[in-house]
């Protein structure tokens, strides 16, 4: 069993602050100030050049890509961390695209996160006006994957709602049709239970600054399925993707698997942090939190619906199609937010009138929603929003 | 003046060693683990997701480029930083590519650092079977600037030999010829006098963890001309180079100037290690490191020719042909070196027979440089490589 008192204590968590901003930025570890101590004082500061070999440092990126694909269900050796996760969508897309050469459609829809939006249209803008990228609203894009798209380019839970697709029937339903799959975990990993090899993807790509609580800019990973990874080109073909890096060949050849989507010189230092994240994921089950995270948020969405008038859900009811978020509609929802963070309870808002709380249960508990819930009753309750110094907009993430 | 003595007693130097790989990977700044710990500690731990304005996290990339900016002649605003090296390069050859949309070639040489052949090869290959990546013996380059060529992707001072080109001489022919150039500075930033705006360069791209000292895979750097950063189109078209990221829009508008070469989101705590290392850079005049190096490389050679039999100087013998390192050919570089590190004096090898010394004056002084000579002398003298550990090869960066 996943003991949740002891992942929740391998945190730290500001006194007096209920966090349930985990889907923007997960908390420090307790155990990552020390870690990342040791590798930059004993591993920069004495190996030098050598700790790339001596410390492990060129290893990173696979052996983090394993321990992430054991949460989404990838098959070992099929995961590597790297670069962001903006560059790894298009490295993915720009992979699948040439796996259907004969196609000139990538397939998205509006709820995705922009920037998979705006990276796939910079790479159709460069590979020319025959190529299009069509976005369709969420629930038109079953019906949309027909034979002349080459890519489906989806991120599973919504970034706004919480709202999921169906990973498993949509990627059946696009290899029916001879389409390759691009999911986006960025809100599924850590998040909820992912089956990549199960659901027969083709590509995925997260980030690991999230629900994995890998820190600031932590690298993004990417996924590709064994039977994939051998044949497809790298658009991006950097030198640690070549098959051998350091006998500083003229021409690229690509590496085995997935060691061709690797490109540059590795982030060390953020990957110690994130291993140390890595190390309280090793304590969990995913099954158990995604049990744990449906109890929560089912228990948010009771009690603010019954003591938070004014606020519609605009996550899905059913937790099954929603990931480990909650959203609430409510007019004055930027006002609120700020009033809430001002009484300790963060979470986030998204334009124009989204209310977002993530659900975290690696150091999210019952005791933590019922007191957020309070606050936040208090604050609709009694208009403590209507305050002018909460109305100012500023630049949030 | 630069205060040599004052930069040196900034680094953590291990006991014992003269490090003359800082063209590979620059040594620790003393104040760098306390600063990222603060960066950890009560940045991410306390602040979380409000440290992305309250902390400054996200003005980072462009404060960043902005230090660089001064030690390579740019103008302020026009350097951001993120990403890697080859990301960089990708990013900056695809832009340069649409901005001469008649022409098909790019030119490069051999003596390149071979990650920017396979970024250029790789995104000639997603363009389509009309382009052309033309690699010329690095002496040919200027007799190749030729009117069918699109873009001149150089490093401007060779990884192997230290042999530098005349980016002013380059640039000038090149745009003679309707060219437009990406210089790659990894061996330049840092390292010798760069004068991109004099020079009218109109791309150039770097790393931070060789002669700038950020860390082991710190990011890298863009710049672009300001009379070109409002024109270019980004390829690599990220949220974070949006006109406004955080208005969500689904369509890519970029950003102004060289904020659209942002990509996705930047990694903060190795962005706080090299801000550290930036503050040393802050005390250093680049024209009176240059002056140091020029003495340090001019003293390296000379006692290595009078001391060392068989060691043949690979480098450009006129300090004005070369970068800030000096490599000899010796048919047993590879277990010299080996020796040579045994004995705590680190250079690097490069097949197949360069032993490569990178002098980098904030932390070399002309004791580090006699006393390396001595043990090399040492060792080629008295034939101590010649010892079977020493010629057992591994994988080594």
């Amino acid at each position: 069993m996943t003991d949740f008192a002891a992942t929740k204590s391998k945190f730290h968590l500001p006194e007096g602050i209920i966090y349930l901003d985990g889907n923007s930025l997960g908390p420090l570890p307790k155990a990552a100030s020390a870690r990342v101590t040791e590798m930059v004082e004993d591993e920069w500061g004495e190996m030098l050049i050598t700790g790339w070999n001596k410390a492990g440092w060129m290893a990173l990126p696979l052996a983090l890509g394993d321990r992430i694909g054991r949460l989404i269900g990838a098959e070992p050796g099929s995961v590597v961390v790297g670069d962001t996760l903006s560059i790894k969508v298009y490295q993915a897309v720009a992979s699948a695209l040439e796996l259907v050469p004969q196609r000139r459609v990538i397939l998205s829809d509006n709820g995705n996160f922009p920037s998979d939006l705006y990276m796939a249209e910079g790479l159709l803008c460069s590979l020319g006006p025959e190529h299009e990228l069509r976005v369709v609203d969420p629930e038109d894009v079953a019906a949309q994957i027909t034979e002349d798209v080459a890519v489906l380019m989806l991120t599973e839970v919504d970034y706004r709602t919480g709202r999921r697709h169906d990973m498993k029937a949509l990627t059946e339903l696009a290899h029916a049709n001879g389409v390759i799959t691009v999911w986006d975990l960025a809100h599924s990993a850590g998040a909820i239970e992912v089956d990549l090899a199960g659901c027969k993807a083709d590509f995925a790509v997260g980030c690991t600054y999230k629900y994995l609580n890998g820190g600031p800019g932590a690298p993004a990973f990417i996924y590709v399925a064994p039977r994939l990874s051998d044949k497809v080109r790298p658009a991006l073909s950097g030198w640690l993707g070549h098959a051998s890096p350091f006998a500083f060949d003229l021409d690229y050849r690509p590496g085995a698997g997935i060691e061709r989507m690797r490109v540059g010189t590795p982030p060390i230092i953020q990957m110690s942090a994130l291993s140390v994240a890595m190390d309280i994921w090793d304590m969990a089950d995913m099954a158990q939190v995604r049990a744990k995270s449906i109890e929560l948020t089912e228990l948010f969405i009771t009690q603010v619906e019954a003591t938070c008038p004014g606020l519609t859900l605009a996550s899905p009811r059913d937790p099954a199609l929603r990931g480990s978020q909650v959203s609430f509609r409510f007019d004055e929802g930027y006002a609120a937010m700020q009033a809430l963070i001002a009484r300790g309870v963060i979470g986030d808002f998204r334009a124009p009138d989204v209310m977002r709380f993530g659900f975290t249960p690696l150091y999210i508990d019952e005791t933590d929603v019922g007191r957020a819930v309070d606050i936040l009753a208090d604050i609709i309750g009694n208009r403590l929003w209507d305050r002018p110094e909460y109305k100012i907009r500023q630049r949030v993430t």
